[in-house]
């Protein structure tokens, strides 16, 4: 059933399981914040600090939890997590196109490529020899899947992205825009000055339900692959070096740059623009914060930050000169305790005398 | 007029309302800096820093204020801003290749898709359903152009832009090659330690007189509208998250990140890889200094910093140790503090004995 | 030959100039680390920290030095550098497939443009007016070659590369997936609170054996030409502002950005998300470590480091609020050591007394 069908509140609780409170033949046409909502709107509270918004909200009705629920006049629709049901519901509303099966006219699809009937192949898209792409996948128009890679079933490619030769990845993966996957890392062995080329012969394995962001690059790997595991989510612009591996389910926000062979663990939180150095590992359940440099192991689970606070400049000015000035302060300081129980010592020498 | 015919000295002085001394037949070929410049070059003066390559510069004419013109022997053409004259003159000695109206038989072109007479579509350009491209837009190679997406009047992409579908770009804007326009932003709701997609139903809205630099991108909305701004200027790998929005000419500059739902305020300058946290609220006029991590809202304009002066290695690694040693250092200050007022107040009370 | 023929670790003590230990006889199908490597594979061993897996290897046969080699059980190849000698291996069991000579039909291809008969276009690539492409080079699929570059002998771009007009590449040069090089770069003049566009007229020069990573961006120069030196390797997602100059051999790991006209010199190595502000100079041999904010020419050659050092996040908490007091902290403690001076003279004036 598309957005466009009538779909009445009733209908919306039958489906989702939840506890109607209200008028069931309320039309629900879209979805909005509490603040944004208008006629036809559901919209939900998820967070406690957008409670301010509900009794006025203009929305037709809300997703809300029991407790929540007390006192509001208008049409509701009780559930146990509304954030949850509210990401569930969004899938119903989004306009996203989608592809119908087969191969455009214009796509460029090697005689030994595998496709199956039920995938869609979009205009200009390029699939090199013996690669596989499985049951229902969606590859959108200019991307590139380079020899012998796959993509499993269910995937959903947006244009323009490029997958080169030997990347396996699995089941109902999302990958946005102007990503590269399986590009040659950065390996070089340094020959009096000058660098050689290490060919990356390894390719990259991508797990079950990963979504990958716009513009983020994963290299394949020197010798082994790449590995990124099942459920992990990589937002946009990313960089994931050669023989990273990364554990299940970890999420990482945009701009983060991850260095060759290093491995992260399951469940990990990397927020935005944080870097990693190369060749540490990182254990399960961490979570480090914007633009934090990780420059070693992390071996217990927990928060972990770098960087300074931002200030006015020209505090920050002060600030920043007197980090410079950090060692001696310290060693003054030192000294100064050492002076003052002199000090002390010979006052109370004195006083004993 | 083209940069390959003829442009004497006098007739540029005409088209830009500027005061000739000088040889009025002198020929313009190109432009170049003070310090660059050769014989046919126009250089200019903008910067007191480089008054000292005057005197020598070997260029045919250079474009000065009044003051900076007394003494100066050459040509020059006197203008109030030479900077600003520079900035409009550029454009008539660019060689960017301007593409012809109409429709390149290789590109992909739904029927419902409306393409203004005027505009040019590029090879390998893939126009889906319902999409609008106004007059006189030219539309690069291998751009994609999504479902009901506009693109206003006088617009230009370069080769391999991405719009997805519902994105709406005003007049004039200019966006350069790999940028990602209307991506799924990172929604995920956390169940149990595995991440469910939120499907991101909201479109994006850019003003007239917007820059997009190579390889930035900005998501759509998860709900509303991702929103920026009339005259913004974003450079190179810019990533803009979903619900943000950039007040009118405010300017980027390359490898910002920007996170979810922040609003930025106008006339704002935010230098090179910025970071900002999400759900924060920057006013109008701030000025932010390069690599800083702005984590709360600035309701104040202004300069804000964050982070550390550069230092040589082996000094730095000492000031980065004390680092981790100052909250320590502050209360071994205090304390130091409170022992020397006790032996202050006891020599005193011993001397007023 | 390619990877799939029998390949005997006589022939490859041969082709290598190695003294071979062991069994002439042995064959080699594959390149692996100590770690990972099975029957019919090589291992090296490079790094006096993997020494460790040299016992237990499961390789048919390991790349040593003869001193690492003393001792050793298993089939041996003995070489000066075994790094250097693998680097130069590996290229043999690279499965990265060949792209044969000729243009592909779906290419466009402008009349005016100069293709060598040995080199390939893949398919979907668009090459413009006066585009030159010289012997052997391979431009992948969907690539696109703007009017008037050039792409020297023995060049390799992935697909999906964008070269924009006047961009000059020497010899062997590898572009990886998604890279822009000739970009507009950031060029506005404030006129009252509003941008004025500055045309880029300049192009970008790039010299032989270059490598540029995914998703990296080059922009093209205001006036002069951005360049780039003979044998610099730039990794993933680096940007490169209009103006810079890059000396030969220097090296950027991922995630770099550097501001406009600013020169790096050769030999320098330039760690992960290192930034540069704009207009200064950083000598030769010069090494940034990650994240380093570079905001002042380097003129001495040595290692450089900003930012601080990662704790745990209460950790990071305290010392953060502390640097904004740091200030003040050090006025206090020249306050104490004033007053701690006194109080030692006093307490000496009155011994003396």
């Amino acid at each position: 059933m598309s957005a466009d069908q009538f779909l009445s509140l009733a209908r919306l609780a039958e489906e989702l399981g939840a506890q109607l409170v209200g008028d069931p033949q309320t039309e629900i046409t879209g979805l909005a914040t509490l603040q944004d909502a208008g006629p036809g709107e559901l919209a939900f509270l998820a967070n406690a600090q957008y409670r301010k918004y509900l009794a006025d909200s203009r929305a037709s009705a809300v997703l809300l939890t029991a407790q929540d629920a007390e006192g509001f006049a208008g049409n509701a629709l009780i559930v146990a997590d509304p954030y949850l049901t509210y990401a569930r519901l969004s899938h119903r509303f989004d306009r996203k196109p989608r592809a119908a099966a087969g191969i455009h006219p214009s796509a460029v699809v090697a005689a030994s490529a595998q496709v199956d009937v039920s995938a869609s192949i979009g205009p200009g898209v390029v699939v090199e020899e013996g690669a596989v792409i499985e049951a229902g996948v969606s590859v959108g128009a200019q991307c590139f899947v380079g020899a012998r890679s796959r993509i499993g079933a269910g995937g959903w490619l947006a244009p323009r992205v490029t997958l080169y030769h030997d990347v396996s990845i699995g089941e109902r993966v999302v990958i946005q825009s102007g990503a590269v996957i399986g590009s040659e890392g950065f390996g070089f062995a340094n020959q009096g000055g000058t660098w050689q080329k290490i060919a990356q012969i390894g390719g990259v394995r991508i797990g079950d339900d990963v979504e990958i962001g716009a513009n983020t690059t994963i290299d394949r790997g020197a010798l082994a692959d790449t590995l990124i595991g099942n459920g992990v989510k990589l937002d946009n612009q990313i960089q994931i070096a050669h023989n990273v591996q990364i554990g299940d389910h970890t999420a990482m926000a945009a701009c983060v740059g991850i260095s060759g062979s290093t491995r992260i663990g399951r469940h990990c939180m990397i927020a935005g623009g944080v870097g990693m150095v190369g060749h540490i590992e990182v254990c399960d359940n961490v979570f480090v914060s914007g633009m934090t440099m990780v420059t070693r192991s992390i071996t217990e689970p927990g928060a972990y930050s770098s960087g300074t606070a931002m200030q006015p400049a020209g505090d920050w000015k002060k600030s920043a000169a007197r980090i410079r000035q950090l060692d001696g302060m310290a060693k003054r300081l030192q000294q100064l305790e050492k002076q003052l129980e002199q000090v002390t010592q010979a006052s109370s020498d004195s006083s004993n005398a």
